[in-house]
């Protein structure tokens, strides 16, 4: 066993220096990144994480969805493997640590335990999961998904770009189509360290986030339709006029997230209004949905109360609405003992820290369900992701690294 | 002078059959018809609005904004016209009346003048006016609004449907731009004759609608600018999110309607979310705002109160809120002389009727304003208009055209 007090650092240097590196295949005139999966730039960013970890002394295996793993022995190779990752495509605006972070981080945590010449019990791995995004291939993390059997490997090949190019196309194109199954094998511990994409950790002043899980998620598209009339002649009273049952439907809804917080989250992020003549009452309005709770019971409730609303306003507006579900992923708790791992290491470092819950969705989300899986946060800049101006800190950047070294350790020397 | 009994009646029949002819170009699968502005289809609609004409022994001008004008000459040419017409032009999923009645009740005012060897003392015109709906192109009206001098030919022109092609471009490519300028000459009476297009004429049960006047339209764009972010992360008490704004404004500016009752109308065609990510809170939200009162000064309280209401709310969830007007039409009172020649013609006929505002604008709104001018409105089936399912009671539309007879030939023998 390792013990605490000679326990190495990461080089967080190096690490930020590689966030750069990795930053400019695909680099945008912004600042960003456009690294989406399967390009020539993902390629690049492969094959130069491949360098990297076999310049560490790491085994590469890729598998047949393209996922790589780069594996440092333990002392028994027989016991399942400690294993870290995430993503390294991006969004066409893009930044440079969503997914990234936590790749590079793991190849720093390989790269110091070589250095120190500290042998694991367990092997570790580092993984690159394939198009976590689902910026150019929908839906997001196919990789992880078809790893952990979610879904199946026809499918995840079978995907298209908006030209028609599918995943499995553009594998062999860029030669990572691997000869490996892409099943998920036994896991001691998975862990994912992340920017948090949004904003508590920097209002709450908190450097490391504990994340014991993953918000449910649930997306629909609420259709209601009305009588399009035209807009002058029509007397107020007679109307059926989608609008008027809209505006107390959202109303209603921001209230049911504020019943339900500070957790909750309501989301309308597109609205469509047919024909969409200024003059003319619409027939139709269509809005995309999205509600989000921890906790799966009450993201149930949402859901009920979500319909009741819609029912209830649409019956006294005389339209007629339909609630079409979209996509529902489950609330996820994560591993007690992943968890724990983290906690410990992060109390022994010494990091202002709080526990939450993952708002978006991570590889870690899939991989969860075939393995004993935590994730990590660091803050990042305004919470601002999914952009160009994404950005972190670098001493968070060096304190959640560290953080992911000490939680692997334990777990694969317990 | 022609004498009462010896008036001659229209031929309802043809002009209801004609209905149906014009009905088919942009004749759409449920009935209805999609013939906007300057396509082929409005260019098939003008052809054979021609070809009657011609047939009726009229003189054809068109001019610079695409307006047709048909000549029947009096026995004094030097005498201004007697005028009547209308639009052509549909909204994308409109019906076979709106607008089209106006100009075919004309043609058959026409045809009835010729068939019974009728001479008036002034000329009789009939009139289509381009880009009645504003469907395709934003403002509306703008034919009849160029030519009565609202706006200049330079803007008229210059106007942009969605992919960036002008009227301009659009009159040459389909033939209709015209050697005579779009400006008005001497009118000695116009009279536009049109469905009522909304429910009023048929809940009370009459024939024939004296319009008096149309009420004062204000459109506008309002857009409401927030942060966007990612609908998971990110806490619903720091966003900054444009529907959170936008739900109780909607929700005010319908009590504001109700408040200003029974004339007062609000209406919102139209919205855009941007970016309109299913997951990502929009960063700005655009909505066409349409409020109308047949008296201008409530009209214009109501704008202040529309303004206040954006200002609060915004500033309530720290969104910022601009209101950009888009158009501006002032409530109309309708010429004496024409209104009496109206109403002279229905009680000859013996007609059910009443007076009343027009809630829509028509180009008789802008005829208004340099020539003495008003409105004869019959039911249409349920008050629905700007809909395929548009409709009207064959006996009506003769009904109205006969009125349109009468008034016309009063007047341009008087």
């Amino acid at each position: 066993m390792i013990k605490t007090d000679a326990m190495p650092a990461i080089n967080s240097k190096r690490l930020w220096q590689r966030l750069q590196q990795m930053g400019e295949l695909g680099g945008t005139v912004n600042g960003g990144c456009n690294r989406q999966a399967l390009t020539d730039e993902d390629k690049a960013g492969r094959d130069l994480f491949v360098s990297w970890c076999e310049q560490a002394g790491c085994t590469i295996t890729v598998d047949s969805m393209g996922n790589i793993f780069a594996r440092r022995a333990g002392r028994n190779n027989e016991l399942p493997p400690v294993i870290t990752g995430s993503h390294l495509d991006t969004q066409p605006t893009g930044g440079k640590f969503d997914g990234v972070y936590g790749v590079l981080a793991g190849v720093e945590v390989l790269e110091t335990l070589q250095e120190n010449s500290i042998e694991t019990e367990h092997p570790i791995e580092v993984v690159v999961w394939t198009n976590e995004e689902g910026a150019r291939f929908s839906p997001a993390m196919i990789g992880s998904g078809v790893w952990a059997g979610v879904f199946s490997e026809e499918y995840g090949h079978s995907r298209c770009d908006k030209e028609g190019k599918t995943i499995g196309d553009e594998l062999n194109r860029i030669g990572y189509k691997g000869a490996a199954p892409a099943t998920a094998k036994p896991v001691k511990a998975a862990f994912e360290l992340h920017i948090e994409q949004g904003p508590i950790l920097e209002q709450e002043d908190k450097q490391i986030g504990i994340v014991s899980g993953v918000q449910g998620m649930r997306w629909y598209d609420l259709t209601i339709e009305g009588q399009p009339c035209h807009a002058g002649p029509s007397p107020m009273t007679v109307r059926r006029d989608p609008f008027m049952a809209l505006a107390p439907i959202l109303e209603r809804l921001y209230q049911l997230a504020e019943q339900n917080g500070p957790w909750a989250r309501v989301t309308f992020g597109d609205i469509t209004a047919q024909p969409g003549a200024r003059n003319t009452v619409p027939e139709r309005v269509i809005m995309a949905v999205d509600l989000r709770h921890p906790n799966q019971q009450v993201l149930q409730e949402m859901d009920l109360e979500f319909r009741r609303i819609v029912e209830e306003e649409s019956a006294k507006k005389k339209v007629n609405s339909t609630v079409r579900d979209e996509w529902d992923s489950p609330a996820v708790s994560f591993n007690e003992d992943c968890i724990t791992a983290v906690r410990d290491a992060v109390n022994e470092l010494g990091y202002s820290n709080m526990e939450l819950f993952s708002g978006a969705g991570h590889d870690a989300v899939y991989v969860s369900q075939v393995a004993p899986t935590s994730m990590i946060f660091i803050p990042c800049e305004k919470g601002i992701s999914h952009n160009e101006a994404e950005n972190a800190d670098p001493a968070d950047i060096g304190a959640g690294c560290n953080v992911l070294l000490r939680a692997m350790l334990a777990s694969a020397n317990s």
